[in-house]
């Protein structure tokens, strides 16, 4: 039986998302089972608390605190040692767990996860790793989303043998396709650290570590040129959140264009299959459930602004890729890779006590200084 | 008289494009006079060439060479010196023309206008600015679009002093809002870079040299929550080409799901006005015509696939510019906001011997070499 640990309280509304989620998710996997934790006070407001509380595939576990929107890196890894976010991915640290899921602070999640759960060999830093739905009908896997700024190539390595696993143990596909985010205006190409990855990625690719396409550009995302597509965690997010501005715009572009007037709203009731097929296709709460990966454990973040539909598409993510066995995948490919995973890592005090390597650099701490 | 030479052999049909874009402007704008560029043997088979070369406000000038989209920054800037793309430059640096357009190679064309025309002083790097349609009906310019990497915060300074000047010569907005684009995952923000241009923008801003709003992520650019947004060339390329990508796959969804059977074709003709609105509002063809920024002269980069329609709007924007002297605006603020944009660049041998930075660091140069 799997089980996933449910961070109650995460999110923008909390238990009015993750409860209603949580029984869907339930009644969907007859072979799965929730751990939810949060605080039982708060949640027992919820009409379906008790039916949960109740269920034989349900256990409650209580946090007496939550990691909130605002709360510094500090305060969440420090102080609030009982929040729901750190009590669920304690189930996964200590094996109760075979997965977490999350809808909070992004930057607390990533510190707690590193520190609660740490970081594989071979791996520097977790990335997030989301599905994007791309023009060939299928979906590209872009990592990282926004974990890591100022990576190195040994990063960018990293980041497509994660990729690999998550990708392989999706789809049927052993060896999917990786390409490296870069410019192609013409002579102008990326800087130094771009060039060396792409040699970088092709000596992995020769020894069989990954399946190396080559150079691609942002279009490519959406072409689905590649199944995967690597970059540093500033451009990532960046295409992330730009993709997601221009998507909301058209959307509402258009919806506003149908209901100019009698007869565009007639129009639109005409335009209902292409419309249903729009929103089905583009709905980015489809696409809900990025993917923490590099840590020894399966941590999975939900948007925040998700509402039931999108965080159970999480809970989704979480089980197949518990079930599929991603983590010992990813052990697999770090393994395989190792040779040019550790080649240019210097050993150093923060590598080699990893406790260190978790401590903010400054009182608003980041997880990503070294 | 505003004189724009264009560059009539770039692009990726030359003449059959530029051509019947130059006569159209021509018809558009009594006051206005074109310097046709290129091959005359090439351009004179096509049709409209007789009625160009007998216009009044229509100068032919000979170029005997093209460069090509293949041509590496070296063929282009120290081989082919009499390029259609560097005679129309030259016909700015000589002051024959206030403005050139060109479609063809990027790295050529920003290589050969550093060459020809130098950067003003205070300016590292001369920048691609383009305008984005956003949410607010109105368009967001960003820079740089992919002539610079590995940016500093002196570069994204000198950005947004020269979007500022492009804005402010394109709307009556005198002090149009500067935003820094950046990665807002709660507590995760841009590395150390991005920091230290944070300030850099702040301190300019109450010097009055910028509005500088603050940081805004990728989804402001379509939000249009500031007039300008200024990044990295590597960031700014992969978010354009990103969103052109989205943009190309939900059109060509929609129009796939219109065509799927005769009832969906109905419902398409009577929405006719909003797919009519929808193309209009987000037809690049309309915002086709990047501006080169930071030169002693102005230049203007027309997409190579563009189409008549399109290039003539990139020869719109160079008149424009022509016509509110953008040149001196620019040289304007620069002057204003000298004591920021000079206060942290040494002085170098390559500052003082500004020949020296446009040689090729390597046989297949790049003008990002320092």
């Amino acid at each position: 039986m799997i089980r996933i640990a449910v961070d109650a309280m995460g999110g923008d509304v909390g238990p009015a998302v993750t409860l209603p989620a949580s029984l869907a998710f339930l009644e969907g996997h007859p072979e799965a089972a929730l751990l939810l934790v949060g605080q039982p006070e708060l949640m027992a407001v919820h009409p379906l608390y008790s039916r949960l509380q109740a269920h034989a595939r349900c256990q409650i576990v209580a946090a007496s605190e939550v990691v909130t929107m605002d709360d510094s890196i500090e305060v969440a890894l420090r102080r609030k040692k009982n929040s729901s976010m750190r009590v669920a991915l304690n189930q996964v640290s200590e094996g109760v767990a075979q997965a977490a899921v999350s809808g909070g602070n992004t930057g607390a999640l990533m510190a707690i996860a590193r520190y609660v759960l740490k970081t594989l060999d071979g791996i520097d830093r977790p990335a997030i790793a989301s599905q994007l739905p791309n023009a060939a009908g299928r979906a590209t896997t872009v990592l990282d989303l926004g974990a890591n700024v100022d990576c190195t190539e040994d990063h960018l390595l990293q980041f497509a043998v994660l990729g690999s696993a998550l990708v392989a143990s999706i789809d049927d596909n052993p060896a999917p396709s990786v390409g490296l985010l870069n410019i192609g205006e013409e002579a102008i190409k990326g800087g130094e650290m771009i060039k060396k990855a792409g040699k970088l990625l092709q000596a992995a690719s020769n020894c069989g570590d990954i399946n190396f396409f080559g150079n691609v550009e942002g279009n490519d995302i959406f072409k689905g040129t590649t199944d995967i597509v690597v970059c540093d965690g500033f451009v990532g997010n960046v295409a992330l959140k730009t993709s997601e501005g221009l998507a909301n715009m058209i959307g509402d572009f258009i919806k506003a264009e149908f209901s100019r007037n009698i007869f565009t709203k007639a129009a639109a009731l005409l335009s209902y299959p292409v419309l249903s097929a729009f929103k089905k296709r583009f709905d980015h709460r489809r696409y809900n459930g990025a993917a923490l990966l590099g840590l020894r454990g399966l941590v999975f973040k939900s948007h925040g602004s998700a509402d039931a539909f999108a965080f159970e598409r999480a809970l989704n993510r979480a089980y197949d890729a518990a079930r599929n066995n991603l983590l010992e995948r990813v052990r697999e490919r770090i393994a395989h890779a190792a040779p040019l995973l550790g080649a240019k890592r210097p050993a150093t005090l923060i590598e080699m006590v990893p406790v260190l390597a978790t401590l903010p650099a400054d009182p608003h701490g980041s997880t990503t200084a070294h």
